[in-house]
């Protein structure tokens, strides 16, 4: 098989386990904890798994290999770049949004927040990302960067990349755990340990997430499958403008 | 400062974070939970997070950077797949010494097991690691292993190495979430959402595993540290010692 051809056959199923994954945490929420609201209930706490697994884990991944797809080479790369910025934006606005849900919620019910180490880690991987994306802004796509600061930036946005996206499948699937543990309590229901089919569905939901999340590092890590440089590499939008 | 001095201004700090959590987790299980024993009771347990973080994280993460030390690359690199495939084969040991401690423990208790996400992640990793070990025994230190097999393997095993310390840190979050959720649940105890002492303690171990394998992540990633390519990367054991 071509390199292009073992591209596609490693990520069509990157976009199948990301779809597959938004499919399984809607489905548990609407499913067994009663659909959505914004109304300080615990529907409106459903928001919270919905919105973090999409921003900050499928859409993130998707963001994250969006210079890998053959056909953007022959394409402007400031035209990716302000796509990758995009969806990068909208998966940390929907990951403030996730994060908005809960304090809300805890604030509604009187609940106490930050105080687990699945809050910890979440909070450090949202504050990362908003740093991530405003460093990246700063060094790749505003024209007046210094150059030695954006080639200095490069391995550390990749770095940084990797980082974030580790400490997101590791949030989302301390989290997942931590909600099994509330929910099925033994006492206001079944227990988690006779694994009812919320608890299977749920587990199978961390491990399609921990899927995905290693299949987004197989297309990165792959390196013939990488853009080929090209001077908008290193050039800023204003350059860039007038260069192609 | 030289790639070499950056080098080192990564990797002692890698070090000092790697041994930070090996004296984080033996003095959570310590001090809040008695120490240790092999007799079936809750101090068996206390194997368990002990050995997995030892094994599973901190011992994987050194010997998965054994390659970028440079005072190594003008050594034989045989002596040096040794070294990695030695503490390897000991962080794998350790690794299913410590699955072992928490089944003897659940069988002589009577407590179900593997119905948790983490216990589904954590067996997942065990595994993988099983089988990276034995592939890359195969594949880079046994004469008769083909050319073709070790070059197409290559590539596989470096995103599988990094796969597994992914999933170890997943694993790990979500069993000290776990843990904190067992024991601080205010009817025997204190309750987590208090955040007592130990609560406090047992984050900072997660976050201190969170640093160091992101870390080790960072001195994988950067190209200027790798080993440079010689013969002996793709020549087994037997040409190995005929041609060094």
């Amino acid at each position: 098989m071509s390199p292009s051809g073992w591209f596609w056959f490693t990520y069509v199923p990157c976009l199948c386990l990301g779809l597959l994954c938004l499919l399984f945490v809607v489905f548990w929420t609407s499913h067994w904890h009663g659909g959505f609201a914004w109304d300080g209930s615990g529907l409106q706490f459903n928001w919270h798994p919905v919105l973090m697994v999409t921003g900050l884990v499928v859409l993130y991944g998707f963001a994250a290999v969006v210079f890998r797809l053959p056909f953007t080479w022959k394409q402007r790369k400031l035209t990716w770049k302000l796509v990758h910025g995009g969806l990068m934006l909208a998966a940390l606005l929907l990951s403030v949004l996730g994060l908005c849900a809960v304090f809300d919620y805890h604030r509604a019910s009187k609940i106490p927040d930050v105080y687990s180490l699945h809050s910890w880690v979440g909070l450090c991987t949202v504050a990362l990302f908003a740093l991530q994306w405003l460093l990246g802004l700063a060094g790749f796509l505003l024209p007046c960067s210094p150059p030695r600061f954006r080639s200095n930036l490069k391995p550390v946005h990749v770095w940084m990349g990797k980082a974030i996206l580790i400490l997101s499948l590791t949030s989302c699937i301390s989290g997942i755990t931590e909600e099994l543990f509330f929910n099925l309590d033994g006492v206001t229901g079944e227990s988690y340990s006779s694994l009812p089919v919320e608890a299977k569905f749920a587990n199978s939901l961390g491990l399609l997430l921990a899927a995905f999340v290693l299949v987004v590092f197989g297309l990165l890590s792959n390196n013939s499958w990488q853009r080929p440089e090209t001077d908008g590499e290193t050039v800023p939008i204003m350059l860039n403008e007038n260069s192609t």
